[in-house]
């Protein structure tokens, strides 16, 4: 990802990601009012209640926090594999596209891809991809992605999340969910988290993405597998101390997050119909959450016109522009934006 | 791949691959005969001999023999990566589809496919392939595979390969070459083996594949490369002692058996056609030296009939079988085969 | 390590570690009004002037934040090691003993141990365990730790370490620091920070420690290291968003933390003599910072039965149980445990 | 180990090592006339008829050729271990000193040392080391080696085997052989082989060592691990095609090799206590198979002045030289190498 390094005087909107939001009033608050302890030696009041808050609403038995979704989805892999396996996932996928490799140089494991349009695979390419020959590298685990950041934030129909856990049950395989976006899957299908996450046997979820936390990431699975990842989330270095300053922030993210994401999916359409009337090539289809990719040639460029503007966005690759809704970007700051993007 | 278990009695060919050949009565006699010492120590003359025969044939520095291709590959790119980076190669290279996840394991990369279609990617897709965002895996190096096993030992013309380098120059990447199979590329491109060699910075040649040697792979490379190739052929279990009896039948393969090669590709033509004359779905254009991939509905089941009247193939996926001619089946056998396949 | 899970309804000194302070009202103040932006974009204000502050203190051209001493540890084993190489380390250092298989699990590397009575390595015993040979691992890195936790808190002479800087220099291999507690070593040593870090290539330094801060270390090298160091951290997971808030905190802990140690020192002086009188195996000449191990069979029960008095210590092996001072345990509390403890 | 590079016109004795031996006529006819098929789909009979045999011998399930000692070892640590765990062993076990941090690189392991005075290790100690906190590096497995080459060839006494057995069921644990020269320690003991390898869930067998062939080992276990063995055989890249060439030569080794053992002994004992009476410090308690260390300073130089008199020996470290008889040093030969040694 290349981020534009112009001066920007006076940004209107920045919309290259859902990461880049402030912390509100309320989480600086509960961060220096936080209860706190060694997290280490699992003491912080604050961390407990995170995790807590997040089993219960996902319908898991625990869950652990974590400084990203990054040390999340990889520490699922490292639960879920032994050295030498393959992972199946979804072309484009997160932990492969912007995990750097992690999963081989930590678990030792390759991806094995499966065509995914709009980042939804059909389940039967799920079952055809698993590898059972001595002469060839076993599946250890198979991984979606929901929403799909980068088929553009689209969401995976729960009708293909239970055909998915099926081949997984049937086949004896652990299915985990990169669900760095979850919450706004669950506001797009309009259901209760739980609806989504029962289908799988650990769940990653990012908390500074749409819900606002300033940082963390929150690793959802059975109690045993949760004590497997204490070790591993060691391991990788995410063993934090008074890490309940964080979860303060986290809990009021959580508690008043999710029930603002269909704000941002609204703002989201108005911006993509702005976008086609001006027309730009957005896929209409593909925009289901807070995601908008616009084919552009000469993407830098017309990023860094844009900055220079005050309107942010990600140019990733050669052609294509990414825009990203969050709490931060409010109705008046959009419409400025519209005005820049559409000039 | 699935291998049929039914009793053989009478084995008309053995077309599953053209690593099952045996060694010759010249072989054998060589081997009794070698003169050898321990090669942990560098010390095997007949070792030394096979190294420098080979890159002498490729114009290479150096050579560093190993038990199987899998480790020549492997060794190749542990030399040319760091942990965390990426791999580009083709759809179905071997170093990915079946060396089970070894570059994960061993070397803590991950590959990066480009489009390839018969094997020969695009040189520019090679180039916009390479990574160097701070938010990616870096790229690592390049791996083509000449002839290419799944996409039907198919040969990758000396153009792509110019091209392919000059990307790897620009672009400062080392380009390594899995020639398993490159006596049969140059045999049917009809040019020295330093024609295609020249192009890369290490290649792997297998000797127990068409050329019919028992075992042994040869890494090919600069002195320094296979200075540091040694450490890591150590680390893989690869230092044999007194190898120089398993040289000593490379040689005389080395030696004997690329002029053999045109003769199994005419057997190859003559067997696809007679496949498609036979109404079996054979992409012809894919059949460019000695191996054949015919689509056929229950691969496994069809194999199992044809190897109960003593004619071998092996059963790849759920619809693909693979035929491949070597020096030990000759026209009679051929034929043989061809009346059990068409009946 | 062994954590008691008794009630203790009344804690009067937490002396298990100086990892275990809560943050002082200016750090929670400092938290709350943090300027924050997305650190994974290199956008955060107060990460970058806590990562420049500690380059200035030490001596280095750049920082890295990170969310543990773990990761800056490992993130600088991968900097400057290869695959299959060596770590010449004291033993019992951080690096091994507590950082679980980290630097095997990433690195592929392993530790080669020198003895270090008190912590302290003879520079003589570092050139002796460098390693060329082609049939062993060659060595990659050698890694002081200063102060040395399990050593008992002890400092390196400074004498040691320009001689270990000169071993370093005249073989050619770089020289890591841990120095999770380099401020005490500082302190205890009475010398500038500088005059230790100087001798590294790179140093790792704990801000929840001594320091108080509630998470959070920072590793330290040249820039064209910590570009480096960006990708390793973003591998494991370390790349966090609006992470200025701990860094924020962070600020506070070294700017007001360094003056505070000696005091710590000097309680701990009053408690290991206490402890001697009254009768406990102590190694005085062991205790130079804030931390005291003492001999004691049933180390478990002994800990266990000084918590339900409300005095906290770890039992570390069967029969060791270690003190630590820290801020948060003034004089008051001290004689408050010695009464406990000699009771 | 630095070995000698200067012209040595005549040879009489290479005493180097046992690995030094070359094939003998009937190993060389053994060759010419085995049968042989493809072992990667396991149909080489002269393949299964070894590892069948040496099952026989050590009352194992299966058995599986390899290339080396080093995969055999490895294989084995792969097979007992998941990523981030120790291996317990003792000081100077071939599997750490020898292999190069394979147990880092492949499998993501550590050692954890016990002392092992003539590579003897006290079964306490190996319980004392067994780590299970979440804090540290769970264990992964437990390792001996018998006879221990860097102690000297020093045998394990059989109550020791049956007493670390014994921890090792206790605690839940694998426990693994080295045992390259396993047939020596039997020998010794002159008991038959399963009263040593009855005590392991796994054992590595040299066949290259004092038994003669010229290349291979074969790892023995259920047939359950070998299955899984295969895999990483593959994936180290040990997967050989025609190797029955390599097992007919193993199999004479293996039935002609062991009694000859005693003899190899017997002249191993002559020569220790010449070289003691011509004023070597030898530790005579440490002479009980094969091997003898002489402690020389300045090791290099007199291994130099030897090897120019046509005795070879292996200067390891700075004031170690090694000693290894085998059947190819006859007591002719020994005389003869003596009268240099001693002049």
């Amino acid at each position: 990802m290349t981020v534009s390094t112009l001066p920007r005087p006076t940004v209107l909107a920045d919309l290259r990601s859902d990461t880049v939001t402030t912390p509100t009033p309320e989480m600086r608050r509960a961060m220096a009012e936080a209860a706190v302890g060694d997290d280490v030696y699992g003491e912080d009041p604050t961390i407990t209640e995170l995790q807590d808050e997040l089993a219960r609403l996902s319908g898991f038995e625990a869950g652990l926090f974590m400084p990203s979704g990054t040390m999340t989805n990889q520490v699922a892999i490292a639960l879920h594999t032994r050295r030498g396996e393959e992972v199946i996932c979804a072309e484009g996928s997160h932990i492969y596209e912007w995990e750097l490799g992690m999963m081989a140089t930590f678990s030792g494991v390759v991806p094995r891809f499966v065509p995914a349009p709009l980042g939804v695979p059909d389940p039967e390419d799920l079952r055809l991809a698993i590898r059972r020959s001595v002469h060839q590298s076993p599946t250890g685990m198979i991984s979606l992605e929901n929403t799909h950041n980068k088929a553009g934030g689209t969401v995976i129909p729960l009708e293909v999340l239970a055909a998915a856990r099926e081949v997984a049950t049937s086949e004896g395989l652990p299915l985990h969910l990169d669900g760095a976006r979850v919450f706004n899957a669950a506001a797009a299908l309009n259901v209760p988290l739980k609806e989504i996450t029962r289908h799988f046997d650990t769940v990653s979820v990012c908390l500074s993405k749409g819900l606002g936390a300033p940082v963390g990431s929150v690793l959802l699975g059975s109690a045993a597998a949760m004590k497997q990842a204490h070790r591993y989330r060691k391991m990788m270095g995410g063993g934090m101390r008074q890490a309940g300053v964080l979860a303060a922030a986290a809990l009021v993210a959580v508690r008043e997050g999710p029930a603002r994401l269909a704000e941002d999916h609204r703002r989201t359409q108005r911006l993509a119909h702005a976008l086609v009337e001006a027309g730009f090539d957005v896929n209409l289809a593909a925009v289901q959450t807070n995601i908008i990719y616009v084919r552009v040639p000469g993407a830098q460029a017309q990023v860094d016109a844009w900055a220079s503007k005050g309107v942010l966005a990600s140019a990733l690759g050669h052609d294509s522009v990414r825009f990203v809704l969050h709490h931060q970007v409010d109705d008046a700051a959009l419409e400025a934006a519209i005005s820049v993007l559409t000039a």
